[in-house]
């Protein structure tokens, strides 16, 4: 005997899999351009079964933009904390960018460029994650300036000057030519380290 | 005697004025949402006096994003053959660069935003000057590599990551605020060239 007027919920969705697949889309046609149903239909799931969990698109953008900020700002703050002075915090500051970034090709310049689709509400909580990243990346450059190993440029500049090298580069870069990942890692680091420090080692 | 069948053809309109009418509108609302009207009307023209001298609101964009590389890229190239090394050329592409942006403040975040919108035919274009500046800033730092003042950072890395800088402060800065628009600009300048010299001057 069964009481087919009981709905079953659906089983919660694997968000990683959903958010994976909605920022593939959003990426390549647009967020405007992209449906639900294609999300859903990508992530192997009903777009009721999506629906259910979803208040709707821009919902499923927030939470890509939410969990990418997050999800980033986790990882440079453990490499940060496992660093044994500022210049190595920044390197690692970097290391920890760029794997979130190789893992999640598409994420972070959703969060750059369709942020003007989400809700006030929504934005300010992405707007307050991004503010945490950059607090936490001005704080190693101040500690850095405090000790004498940074000098001459104003941790502000500097530390949104990193966030431009660790964004910018994507509108060019390829990973399967020329310059492999680790290699661009590799400049990056040079080229900002040494502005940073002027060339000199941290004592 | 007049002949009113004979149409006086409507003087060329200032373009300067008409490009940045569209620069700021289309900065403040988006492409999409500006209409030629709103353009001629902050212009002061008539929309079919406007209409007279364009193919649409694309061929406008299209001008808009061909002048701007175009201007930008003649007021590096004359700064950098003044330049008596490579690490002047490139003090000096960063300041002309900067001066065409505090001109021009809307222009380069509409190059970079808004060519989706663009036909495939007239993006060539603006590519082509896009590829004509990095070539320019990349072959001021070849030169610089080859007389050993910059060293350990891939040129072609290094040309990328001066544009990204260049352009990735407009997201966040304001030129009101506690850093002047000299002081960010020689904190870009410290950071960069401090980046590629590794601290050493050129010889």
């Amino acid at each position: 005997l069964t009481d087919r007027s009981v709905k079953r919920q659906p089983a919660p969705p694997r968000w990683d899999t959903v958010l994976a697949s909605a920022a593939e889309l959003f990426a390549a046609n647009g967020f405007a351009a992209t449906s639900v149903r294609q999300i859903a239909r990508r992530a192997r799931l009903s777009k009721p079964g999506l629906y259910y969990h979803i208040r709707g698109k821009e919902d499923l953008l927030a939470r890509l933009c939410e969990s990418s900020m997050a999800g980033i700002l986790a990882g440079v703050r453990a490499a940060v904390a496992a660093a044994r002075d500022p210049e190595a915090g920044l390197r690692a500051a970097i290391g920890a960018h760029l794997e979130y970034h190789w893992r999640h090709p598409h994420n972070l310049s959703i969060v750059f460029g369709q942020t003007p689709f989400l809700s006030p509400e929504r934005r300010r909580r992405v707007v307050a994650l991004e503010r945490e990243y950059l607090d936490l990346v001005r704080g190693v450059i101040r500690d850095g300036q405090r000790r004498g190993a940074f000098r001459g440029v104003d941790a502000t500049v500097a530390a949104f000057s990193l966030f431009a090298l660790l964004n910018g580069f994507d509108a060019w870069y390829d990973p399967r030519g020329r310059i492999g990942p680790r290699a661009l890692q590799r400049h990056l680091e040079r080229l900002y380290l040494s502005g940073l420090t002027g060339g000199r080692r941290a004592p």
